[in-house]
């Protein structure tokens, strides 16, 4: 990238993330001599009804009007060179940096056109979506941000922004840490990337270079809360959940040095590794639908429920608790278990197995103490699962 | 050690912590065969009043009949073959494994009395005691094990065990996690030591070879968890803390690195690291007293309190909250400050550093979050804090 060309900035996806990031990129490309100062974020257009009107107005004239996602980030004011776009097109016209954080099943559909606008030589990405896909032909779990530089073709790198940040935390400038993992060319480039979403001494970016580690962190920490749920509607207290965690760590460094390449061990103490892991073990939604799952399960234990029922257990506290939308926890649950079946490893990873078995075979939750052990070392196993890292077959 | 020679355990100490793994040493003991049946457990004596009597009577009276440690962790049954001694030189005659579980502050006028009672050729020690040392001469900080092991001479061997285990909970069956950290000579001795207090599912003990790194922790965490209570009462929420906590852990491997041989970076994921902090900084009475002082501090910052001030609010939360017991972190607190300022290396462990300033020196409680930060990787970290380890000079 030459000093000649600005960063042209574009946030994909304007929820509850997506918005609270854009507080801290629209106030640094504002200030950065190398990004220009607009900065669009593309609206997956809806109507909303604001309280002093009964007319729904359209979500993107609102977030340009009055500088708020009244919908997804009530409250908080977005910086004012940040442009809601609801044409596609139009927002990724030219940009050298995109910021994808929406919901992953939308990339297939939006890929192409995004490809086609971007700058056609300098554009690079950063992935904020949490989730892994699965290919169904190699049993293989596959990095979104992967799917993302495949889809752009034409050596498109994409890096993550992965931590243990809540948005409404993040967006109203509570002291955090976040991880941006990737390596986007030389240093000098990285450092400029870092500093579009670093907003020290409140957001502190630290970069690292294994995106594969920090990417995966982002969706098995999801699992891990799963348990989290299950051991406090135990009621079993702070050692038992401090286990969890502990081994929940090491089963997730013991998946992502199988699967993944570059893996290095430090990711597992970055924001994006522990601090990530922490939060969402002790706050979040996963963990509390899941202690609403356990809950319900714990008053009537008797009842051995088949997959369905729990299916039917899941969308009912879907709907109750998140109003319908999807728990990432247990699709990601959901794709590791399959990974794992079909590649017999069931057993070496009895903490995903059992909190699999507890949200869809009708396990007892009380089971959920028994897959809270390891044998080995973290160094050990690390070193060990690396050795053993899967070929695409 | 020969097969012929049975092991012969003694506790010393009967407070909360000991009389849980009481619980645990008991049960094994009556069931392993290489142990003899009865275990002693030194109690120093007091007067108790029971509910159904107004005489006062004997603590190890009522445990030795009532097996139950009626004041320090009542509700619970202890194993009948605990036999409670107040008399030290009769609770550890011919020991071949004691356990040391009492407030270090007792080691120096008991050990001469231990050393001359135990089995003379056969006898080691396994250490429970949460703090560390330190050596005014060398400004050094002293392993409470290794304090032990040089007033027990004869190549006396001390290991510890650390982990996330809250006293009541542990007592309670609650599963949970625990680092035997020591090499007490062969695999075969090791795993017989392991066995002692392991009561897997529920008490899970790992054993590990770093006793400096595990013992460390130990200490340290209750430093980290003051921090966590300024935290909570700043209001800051998940990711500040989860970043504290990250933090935290490093400047805790920085600081093992620097002053310890034999350090390893996995003991920091052992059950004794990140388990153990994770606790400590969620529940714990470090947490809960540091979360009160800053309260009180908030309630008024605009005095700017002096250390005498500073001193007198400690005392009096120690005196509302813990029936004028002494909080352990502000102890190790005050120690690791000694050491750092002795050396010049506040700056290098700048979290410790404003804990103590927030604690001792009046800094404003605000300023916490200036400190929770990080610019290196923590497999970086500890491989440059090991090549610039202190020397005793």
């Amino acid at each position: 990238m030459s000093d000649s060309i600005h960063e042209q900035i574009c946030i994909i996806g304007s929820g509850n993330w997506g918005s609270a990031i854009a507080t801290k990129i629209g106030r640094n490309a504002a200030k950065l001599p190398f990004c220009h100062d607009t900065v669009s974020m593309w609206v997956f257009e809806e109507e909303v009804t604001l309280p002093e009107s009964d007319k729904p107005v359209k979500l993107s004239e609102v977030i340009n009007s009055k500088h708020e996602n009244v919908k997804y980030l009530p409250g908080i004011t977005l910086p004012s060179n940040i442009r809601a776009v609801p044409d596609l097109k139009e927002a990724c016209q030219n940009a050298t940096l995109l910021v994808f954080v929406l919901p992953h099943q939308f990339l297939p559909n939006l890929l192409p056109i995004i490809r086609a606008n971007v700058h056609p030589t300098r554009c690079r990405g950063v992935s904020l979506i949490k989730g892994l896909d699965f290919d169904s032909k190699t049993k293989m779990p596959v990095l979104i941000s992967k799917t993302i530089e495949e889809a752009m073709g034409r050596g498109f790198v994409c890096g993550v922004l992965m931590g243990a940040n809540v948005a409404n935390e993040v967006a109203m400038g509570k002291m955090c840490e976040s991880t941006l993992a990737g390596n986007f060319g030389d240093d000098r480039i990285n450092e400029r990337i870092r500093q579009v979403f670093d907003e020290a001494p409140n957001f502190r970016v630290a970069r690292i270079d294994d995106v594969a580690g920090a990417e995966a962190c982002g969706a098995l920490k999801n699992i891990v809360a799963l348990g989290a749920g299950f051991v406090d509607a135990l009621g079993l207290g702070g050692n038992t959940k401090a286990a969890l965690i502990r081994v929940g760590l090491l089963d997730m460094a013991k998946f992502c040095g199988m699967f993944f390449e570059g893996v290095e061990q430090g990711t597992f103490l970055e924001s994006c590794g522990m601090a990530d892991l922490i939060t969402t073990c002790y706050g979040g939604r996963n963990r509390k639908c899941a202690e609403e799952f356990a809950k319900l399960r714990l008053a009537d234990e008797s009842i051995n429920i088949d997959q369905e029922s729990c299916n039917a257990l899941w969308t009912k506290i879907e709907t109750e608790l998140l109003h319908g939308q999807k728990l990432q926890g247990t699709l990601a649950l959901q794709e590791v278990h399959s990974i794992l079946e079909s590649r017999k490893l069931e057993e070496s990873f009895r903490l995903f197995s059992m909190i699999y078995n507890i949200s869809f075979k009708g396990e007892p939750v009380s089971s959920m103490t028994d897959a809270i052990q390891v044998k080995k070392s973290f160094t050990e196993m690390l070193r060990r699962s690396s050795s053993r890292r899967l070929e695409i077959s």
